[in-house]
C-alpha cells in the first residue's frame, strides 16, 4: 500500500528519475492464515511471547539464502554463528573468522555429506541438514514429521524456544502453510501462546517477510513427504552442549 | 567463555574433529563504556526503549559488509530495503527485486556520486553516503558532528526512532566510542532513555556485535574529522516521504 502510494505520488509528479529496471521489490501476498512478522500485531505476539530466548540470537545473524536453493546452508550459516562455532576465515574479512554460505563448505566432512554444488541443484533433505550441521561440533537431533504428534511438536520446540545456545530448524512444505511453493528450510525465532503461533525468521527474504504460523499448520507441512529422500520433513534441535 | 569452555572440553576429550582453520570466531572485545545488545542487560535495555520503531525493520534487513570497506554500502541497502524502495532484479535470486551491495551500484546516478571500486578502496564520506541514497527516491537530512549540540543530536536522532518509515545512519570514529578503530556508518536502531544510550546495529558483524553506545561518546565520535573530506562525521536521516 505505501509503496504504491509512493509510485502513484511519483507518477503524478512526472517524477522520471526510478530508472525502468527498478520495480517493487517482491513480497508475495500473504495469506489470511499467516500473520506478518513486520507489522504491529506480529510486534505484539513477540513482546507477549515467553518462549523467545532465541529471536535476538538469531536476528542478529539473519542472513539471506545467497541463491534458491541454499534456503538450507543459510539456515546452517545463521545458527552456527548464533552458537559461536569456531568457523574458518573469510577471505572477504581478510582476518576475521566467520561462517558464509560459501566457507561452510570448506570442510572436508561437511564435503562428504552433500557437495555444494549438488546442493545448488536440489537443495537438502532433512537428513543432509543434520548430517551437515553434525559435520560440525553441535548435537542435533532429528524428528520428521510422521514421527511426532502435534503436542509432542510443539512441546519439543517450544522447550528449546525458552532454552539458550540451542536452536531449531524447520523443514517444511511452503503450499501447507499457503506459500509458494515448495520444500522449504528457515530456523524459528519464538512461540506465541495465545495464538499458539511460531515465528519463522524466513531466510528467503527477498520472497517473503518472517511470519507467524499456527502450530498446527506448521506440523502439517512438515508431515510431508520429500520427493528426493522419499521421506516426510520435519525439525532438527541443534545445541552445543557434549553430554 | 562458553566458546572457550567447549574448546577447552574438546581438548579435553581429545577430540580431533575441529580442523586446524577452524578458529574462534572473531568478537572483538568490548570496551566498558559499551554494552553488548546480545546480552540479557542489552535485550532489557531494548525492552525498556520508547525509540525502538526502526528495532524491528532494521533487524529484519541486517547484513554483514561484505568487504572491510562496505560499512556504508551494508548500510544503505538496509535502509534501502527497510524501506521497500523499488529494487533491481538481483541475478542470484532469478525474477526477484531486492537490493544487495552489489546492485545497489547498478544505477547511473549511483555510479556518477562515487564508484563501487572509489568505494572499495576507500569507502565513503559523510557527504558520498547522502549523495548515494538521494540516487535513490528517498529525502535525505546531513547533519554533521560539528553542527549539532548534544541536546539537538540526542532529540533529532531520538525522533527519528520513534517514527515508522525513517531510519538514522550514523558516521562515526570507532576509536573515540572505545573501539577499533577508524572512520565507520551503521544504522541506529533504538534509544534508551534510563541510561541515555543508542543502540547501533553494527554492520560488521564478523568484528563486533550491536552495543548500546552513551548519546554523548556517540556525538563526540561524530565531531570527528574525516580524512578524506576533512570534514567532521555525522549522521544522516532518510524519509520516503515527498513533500
Ligand atoms: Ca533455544
Ligand atoms: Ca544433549
Ligand atoms: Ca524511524
Ligand atoms: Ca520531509
Amino acid at each position: 500500500m505505501k509503496l504504491k502510494k509512493l509510485i502513484a505520488k511519483l507518477l503524478l509528479l512526472g517524477v522520471g528519475f526510478v530508472p525502468s529496471q527498478l520495480l517493487a521489490q517482491t513480497s508475495l501476498p500473504l495469506a489470511e492464515n499467516l500473520i506478518n512478522f513486520n507489522s504491529s500485531q506480529g510486534e505484539t505476539l513477540l513482546v507477549e511471547s515467553k518462549a523467545r530466548q532465541d529471536y535476538i540470537p538469531l536476528s542478529l545473524q539473519f542472513e539471506t539464502q545467497e541463491n534458491l536453493a541454499f534456503c538450507g546452508v543459510a539456515s546452517i550459516v545463521m545458527v552456527l554463528n548464533a552458537l559461536s562455532i569456531p568457523a574458518p576465515k573469510a577471505t572477504e574479512w581478510v582476518m576475521y573468522h566467520r561462517f558464509t554460505q560459501d566457507n561452510v563448505f570448506d570442510n572436508p566432512k561437511t564435503e562428504s555429506i552433500i557437495t555444494k554444488e549438488t546442493v545448488s541443484r536440489q537443495g537438502m533433505t532433512l537428513q543432509e541438514l543434520a548430517g551437515l550441521l553434525k559435520s560440525y561440533p553441535v548435537e542435533v537431533e532429528v524428528y520428521h514429521g510422521n514421527e511426532v504428534s502435534l503436542p509432542e511438536f510443539r512441546q519439543r520446540i517450544i522447550n528449546n524456544l525458552k532454552q539458550e545456545n540451542n536452536f531449531v530448524l524447520v523443514n517444511y512444505l511452503r503450499s501447507t502453510i499457503g506459500q509458494e511453493r515448495g520444500g522449504h528450510i528457515s530456523p524459528i525465532a519464538a512461540y506465541n501462546e495465545q495464538s499458539d503461533r511460531f515465528l519463522i525468521l524466513d531466510v528467503s527474504r527477498y520472497k517473503y517477510p518472517p511470519v507467524w504460523v499456527k502450530a498446527e499448520d506448521l506440523w502439517k507441512a512438515t508431515n510431508t513427504i520429500d520427493s528426493v529422500s522419499k521421506k516426510t520433513r520435519g525439525f532438527v534441535l541443534i545445541n552445543t552442549e557434549l553430554d
